[in-house]
C-alpha cells in the first residue's frame, strides 16, 4: 500500500542514525536520496536524537522532541541502528521498539532477495517477511516477584484481532503485487492455541472480510509452525513468497532469511503505518566494526528506496535499487562482509554514480 | 549428568509412538536397543497410549494411565512424534508438552553433529542445544477477551530463577564433557529485559554458585540475541558448542541447527529430569509420508542411544551411535530425506547389523 503523493511539494525526512554503524550508513542513504535530484520533491533532512549512546549521555533513549518532530513535521524517516546494553540498565528501553509503537508503524516489511545471478539467472531467494510490529512479547509488560524458590519473572504476549487483521491485509496486498501471490502464515498454534490461534484464524479470514469482494482470490495460502518454517527456510527457501508472522517470529525469520543472501548488510526494511513510514536496515549497530568506515551501506540505501516506494515514488526507488543490484552483481566494490575490501564511502560512491 | 546404574537388574522402557511416523521409527529404536543383547540389563518394553490420534478416538491425548505407568513402573521412555490439529480442537492439548512438565523433564538436550566427513575429516557442525523444557510460553497460560476492537488474546511467558539455574547447570556440566567447553547463552534481553534478563543473569551466575568450587573455570561463556544467534548459526555454525536457551528459542534453534546437518531425520534428543529420561527424535509426525515405510529411523535410534548414555550405559550408546554414523558415512542405504532410496526397515537392518 503506498501513501498518496499528489499534493506533496517537499519531502521532510527525519534522520535518526542512533548508534554504532547507524551513523555511518544513514549518510549513505541520504546521499542516495539526494542523487535522485528533481525526480522526487525537494527533500529536507532533519537530524534527530535517539539511541543507547544518547541515553547514556542524557538519560533518555528517545526524546519527546524527536517523536514530536516526527509526528508534526516529517513525512517519513530513516532509522540507523541501536546498541543493546550488555547488562540490565535501569530506565533504558529500546527506542526502536518504542518508535514503532508510538508512531503506530504496525508493519515491518523485510524483503529478502538474492541478487548474485545463478546459472539460470533466477534468484534463489525472493521473499518478503511481513512482521507485525506493535505487539506480541514486544508490548514489554513484564513483572518480577520473589518466591520461596527464588525469583519468578513473567512477560505478557499480546495478540489482538485488530493487529492481526491489519498485518494480514498488508500480507495479502503485498502478495497481490508479486508474481507468485503466495502467503505463508507463521505461528506456533500447536502450543499457543489461543494467541497464535487468533493470529492464524484472523489472517486466514482476510480474504473473506466484508468489502474485499474476491480481491484476494488469486492468492494462495499456506501455513507453517515457526520452528519448521526456519528449518524449511534453510532447505527450501523457494517455497516462500510472502511470510506473515507475529512480531518475535518475524524478528527471527528475517535474520534467518538474511543469512541466506550473504549478509545482513544487504537486507532493508520499512516500518509502515497508515500515515507514516520509516526505513531501517535490518542489521544492528555492530559496535565491533563501528567507526572504521567498513560497514555495508547497501541495506540502508535499499531501505531508503523501500521508503520512497511506499510514499509513491516508485521510479526513484527503482533507480536506487537497480544501482545497488548492479554494484553487487559487478562485485568489484564491496565491503568486507561480502568478501570485498572497500570502504562504506567507496561503496556509496559506486551506487551514487549508477543512480 | 547420568543417572546411577549400579542396582538396576532390568530396564523397563515405556514406548509412546503416538502419531504418524512416530509409529514407524519407534520400532527401529526398540530393535537397536535389543541388538545390544546382554551388554545392557534385560529390557522390557511397555507400550503406552498418547497422541492426537488417540485423542480423536478417546477424547484424551495423554491418558492418566500412561503417566502412572511411566512414573511407577518405567526407568525411562521413548516418545515418537505427535500430530498437530490443523484447526483449533476444543479440549486438545499437546501430550508431549504435558509429559515434559508432568515428569519434570526439565532439560531438552539436542546434539546436532554433521557426520559426512569433509576433506579435513572435521565435522563442520558439532553443537548441542540445551533447551529449558518446562516453562517460557510453554506454560500455556492463555486467555482471550472480547473488547470493542475485537478479540484480544494473552499468553504468559514464565521464566524462573530455579528453572534457569538448573538448565544452566546442565549446560555447564555438558560443556565440561566436551572438548571445547564453551557455553553460549541465548536470550532476547534487549526486549525482554526482565524475563530474559533473569535467564541470562542466572545462567551466567552458575559458575559462582556455592559448592561449585571452580569446577567450571575452564568453561568459556558467550551470549547471543536469539535473532542474531540464528543468523550466525547459518553462517558460522562452528562458533557454537553448547547453546543454552529458554524453551521457545531452543525449539527454533534446534530445528535451525538440524537444517545444517542434512535432515531433521538425523537429530535426536532426550528430555531429561533428575530421575527420568525420555528419548525423542526432533522431527514431527510427518503425516505426508506416514505409512509408507520411508521415514528416517536414525533420529529415533540415536535418541535411544542418548537415553541409554544418560542412564549410564555409555558403551551401549557408543555401539549404537557408531553403527548409525557408519551407515550414514557409507551412504548406501539411506531414506529419501537423505537422497537415498531405502525403506525405514532396510536402514534399521543396516544399523542393527553393525551394532
Ligand atoms: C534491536 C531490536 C529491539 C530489534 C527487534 O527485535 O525488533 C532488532 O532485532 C530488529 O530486528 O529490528
Ligand atoms: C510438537 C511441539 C509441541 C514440540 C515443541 O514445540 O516442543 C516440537 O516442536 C518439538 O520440538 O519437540
Amino acid at each position: 500500500r503506498s501513501m498518496a503523493t499528489t499534493a506533496r511539494q517537499s519531502l521532510k525526512i527525519g534522520m535518526l542514525p542512533a548508534d554504532g554503524i547507524g551513523r555511518e550508513v544513514l549518510p549513505a542513504a541520504r546521499a542516495a536520496i539526494l542523487a535522485l535530484g528533481s525526480s522526487i520533491p525537494k527533500t529536507e533532512f532533519i537530524d534527530l536524537a535517539a539511541g543507547f549512546e544518547h541515553f547514556t549521555r542524557t538519560g533518555t533513549a528517545l526524546p519527546d522532541e524527536t517523536v514530536n518532530i516526527l509526528q508534526e513535521e516529517c513525512d517519513c524517516a530513516m532509522f540507523g541502528a541501536v546498541s543493546s546494553p550488555s547488562r540490565k540498565v535501569t530506565g533504558y528501553s529500546s527506542p526502536i521498539v518504542a518508535l514503532r509503537k508510538k508512531m503506530d508503524l504496525y508493519a515491518n516489511i523485510r524483503p529478502v532477495t538474492s541478487v548474485a545471478a545463478e546459472p539460470t539467472g533466477k534468484p534463489s531467494v525472493d521473499l518478503v517477511v511481513i512482521r507485525e510490529n506493535t505487539e506480541c512479547l514486544y508490548v514489554k509488560q513484564e513483572t518480577q516477584t520473589v518466591t520461596e524458590n527464588g525469583k519468578e519473572a513473567r512477560a505478557t504476549r499480546l495478540i489482538t484481532e485488530r493487529a492481526s487483521r491489519r498485518i494480514g491485509e498488508m500480507a495479502f496486498k503485498t502478495a497481490l503485487s508479486r508474481p507468485r501471490k503466495h502467503v505463508t502464515i507463521i505461528h506456533k498454534s500447536n502450543v499457543l492455541s489461543i494467541t497464535d490461534g487468533l493470529f492464524r484464524e484472523t489472517v486466514r479470514a482476510v480474504p473473506t472480510l466484508p468489502g474485499v469482494d474476491g480481491r484476494y482470490d488469486e492468492v494462495t495460502i499456506a501455513e507453517q509452525l515457526v520452528d519448521s518454517a526456519v528449518y524449511r527456510l534453510f532447505r527450501e527457501p523457494h517455497i516462500y513468497d510472502v511470510m506473515v508472522a507475529p512480531n518475535l517470529y518475524g524478528d527471527i525469520l528475517s535474520d534467518a532469511a538474511a543469512a541466506l543472501v550473504g549478509s545482513l548488510g544487504l537486507v532493508p526494511s520499512i516500518n509502515a503505518g497508515d500515515s507514516f513510514v520509516m526505513g531501517e536496515p535490518v542489521h544492528g549497530s555492530a559496535p565491533d566494526i563501528a567507526g572504521q568506515d567498513i560497514a555495508n551501506p547497501l541495506a540502508a540505501i535499499r531501505s531508503a528506496a523501500l521508503m520512497l516506494r511506499h510514499l509513491g515514488y516508485g521510479n526513484g526507488a527503482d533507480r536506487i535499487e537497480k544501482a545497488v543490484d548492479q554494484v553487487i552483481r559487478e562485485g568489484m566494490v564491496l565491503t568486507p562482509d561480502l568478501g570485498g575490501k572497500s570502504k562504506t564511502s567507496e561503496v556509496t560512491q559506486e551506487v551514487i554514480k549508477r543512480i
